[in-house]
């Protein structure tokens, strides 16, 4: 893990969008599946899971479920609806009402919020197949009040009938409506575009391999999707105050993700610096994923020092960072500097998987520097607004002269006559210049 | 302007990516002003807007703000301040705080809400450059506290030092910080990393050509941008309680904004749909820009005949439409039944140039079809969130063991020790299944 002079450190990478051949493939899957339906999602189910289905047994039953329950023990169902009950009350803080603005000459303004109608919600199959992840995708659909959530995932995974039973489990307490066993683009095909078997949603989320990725940017304009995330992300601002051993493991914890993900500690202590490279190293040698973390470490790990908590701040501005732990003496005293970073973790108890799986924010944050302009995933984004207007005779009397003016000015006239015929017919004529 | 029965009419359209070549060009341009900067930049503007500038000649100055406001006259001022008012009062209600929610166990969940840094506005020359675009597109991000909105707009369109005045009066109405005498591709590349002159963004949005779409798509990563809107749309659901002069104003008022604009009429009565039906035939004859209403009424014009107001709201629901009248008698009544529409706009009064100009509520709105999932601009587009998690020792210690269970399923072990090593040390070793 080297350590850096504060600079221009960059976290940004380049994003993967796939090879040539790979958008080519997708492209043609999901063109078969939009056009094929379900023959077209049976076929790719064979050819890339090796399993062959009847579309009859595409949905996941009751039965399947209730096996899963009985699969995976009362310790984990206990422990997934702790997770749920606090995920559920963070997001539900985050629902808002439509509201109207009324106005004295009767007419009446306003914004009215919907749930979307129908969402999907990929899960990866295999190892990368994870039940929190489950929560985070599906909880704030649902306290958004989406009436329908479809999960699909790949069957063949293990467990029961092809599907993880702990995946099945964590759907089922988080709400999901109907799940389907398939996966990759012809998964994301059917939700966009519907076949026999899975109606069409309106919007499609959660992780995927690049198969996915692509899809989804494939189809996206006929449904929303979610952001397609980078490797994940940690920055940890920490001084003199802090436990070396805290930070190291919370530094592993990321980089035991993937061999791309980052950890970076920003300090402006020297000696914090030595002493949690030296646990990291210690801690890394003892880690089940060792081989993983520690090329991430050594790949995109890295201390910056700096000369102070303030500058240290400014270093995490620029990074952007998808995690930030703060853990330094009286941490709230520099809550207000902080402009980026996806999620704030703050004092030394407020480890990142605190977060990940527990305390009820989001575990799905915007990476590669895109917290600048984007936000961990929350109610608002399974909510879509319609703009209102009730326009009085009395407001359209007052203010049409004024609309007239500015559709003239831009060579709309049958703009400014859709008003002007309104004003002649109540009886404003000659009068269109009442405003000016 | 043929009448249908109702049926699965479908608004949506193939969305125009750009060609090949397009594509190409619009790489080379981005990658040249990535590179080369401003150098790139005035190269360009000489090349594709015939105008030689220098570095210090891009940005608009005071005295030049001033000459416009001398050349635009009282009543387009006064319209535009009046229109501003009422779009920030409507934008102002949609502001939201920071929130945190205070646990008895000492810990601190909550949501950090921050306006973006830096927001670039593209303003298109010519005579697709709108006055109140500019405030549509500006006021959202001056509300949400954006502390740097800058605007960028081709020069040589005519007007003040080649940049229309009334679209510079509109800006500094609007709030706009800096303005840039920069368009196409290159200006958006500028926007999105940079030059000596042009600082970067956060941020880009606003209309533009086919070159500027593509641009937008190129550098969408790098910062964010808003989504690229197909041609404009309105559906009017009307009964014979009705005005037809009004309806058909309406319908035209949309159709002559493109040729592949698309305006609809819904309705119960075919008796209405003839005579609005003459309005249109008899209005278009009169309207300047008759070529392309004419246009767009014949290749996406419908009057779509139904059995009921509640028939005629499910067609509705099913086209999605950017703007939505309802005018029938007591149209309160049938809102809850409107499920997808970007703006709606109700009763006799309400004609859409109010919206369009005027009412508050933002003219940004989804099209084709989008409206299922997405919303019309506002200030929550120029906001990011931050999730913040601080947690107390007790909290820690008491929901430890459950986190631990959580990750060790995920086989993710490096997240469960940066919670057992805190566990260990402030003396809950062995207690690691107090939660089971």
């Amino acid at each position: 893990m080297k350590i850096v002079k504060a600079q221009d450190f960059d976290l940004r990478r380049e994003v993967e969008y796939g090879t040539a051949e790979q958008n080519e493939a997708v492209r043609a899957i999901v063109r078969d599946v939009k056009k094929e339906g379900d023959a077209a999602l049976l076929r790719y189910t064979e050819k890339f899971d090796g399993v062959r289905l009847e579309a009859s047994g595409l949905r996941v039953t009751q039965e399947e479920l209730q096996a899963a329950y009985d699969q995976v023990g009362a310790a984990f169902v206990e422990a997934i609806r702790a997770a749920a009950v606090n995920i559920r009350a963070f997001h539900n803080r985050q629902k808002r009402n439509s509201w109207m603005d009324l106005q004295p000459d009767g007419s009446l303004l306003g914004q009215i919020l919907r749930p979307l109608k129908r969402v999907g919600v990929y899960v990866p199959g295999g190892k990368a197949a994870y039940p929190s992840s489950v929560l985070m995708n599906v909880i704030p659909a649902q306290v958004a009040g989406v009436p329908e959530i479809v999960m699909v995932t790949p069957p063949a995974t293990g467990g029961t009938e092809g599907i993880d039973p702990y995946i099945l489990v964590a759907a089922a307490e988080a709400g999901v409506h109907e799940i389907y066993r398939v996966g990759g683009a012809q998964a994301i095909a059917a939700l966009a575009y519907g076949t026999a078997s899975i109606a069409p949603v309106d919007k499609i989320c959660g992780p995927g391999n690049i198969f996915v990725a692509l899809a989804k940017r494939e189809v996206y304009g006929a449904v929303d999707i979610d952001s397609i995330a980078g490797p994940s992300e940690i920055a940890v601002l920490a001084d003199d105050s802090a436990d070396p051993a805290y930070v190291a493991a919370d530094l592993l914890s990321q980089a035991e993700h993937d061999e791309m993900a980052s950890a970076i500690l920003v300090t402006p202590s020297e000696a914090f610096a030595q002493a949690c490279r030296a646990e990291v190293e210690r801690q890394l040698a003892e880690l089940p994923r060792r081989d993983i973390a520690a090329a991430s470490v050594r790949d995109y790990g890295a201390v910056i020092l700096v000369d102070s908590i303030e500058e240290g701040i400014g270093v995490i501005n620029r990074l952007a960072p998808e995690h930030f732990e703060l853990i330094v003496e009286d941490p709230m005293a520099y809550l207000g500097l902080v402009e980026n970073a996806g999620a704030i973790f703050l004092g030394p108890y407020s480890s990142e998987p605190v977060g990940d799986y527990f305390a009820g924010p989001n575990h799905i944050i915007p990476t590669n520097g895109t917290a600048r302009f984007s936000s961990p995933v929350d109610v608002d984004d399974f909510i879509k607004k319609s703009s209102l207007i009730y326009y009085s005779k009395e407001a359209l009397l007052q203010n049409g002269a004024t609309i007239m003016e500015l559709a003239r000015r831009e060579g709309l006239e049958g703009h400014a006559r859709a008003i002007e015929i309104r004003l002649r017919k109540e009886g404003k004529a000659g009068v269109n210049d009442d405003n000016q």
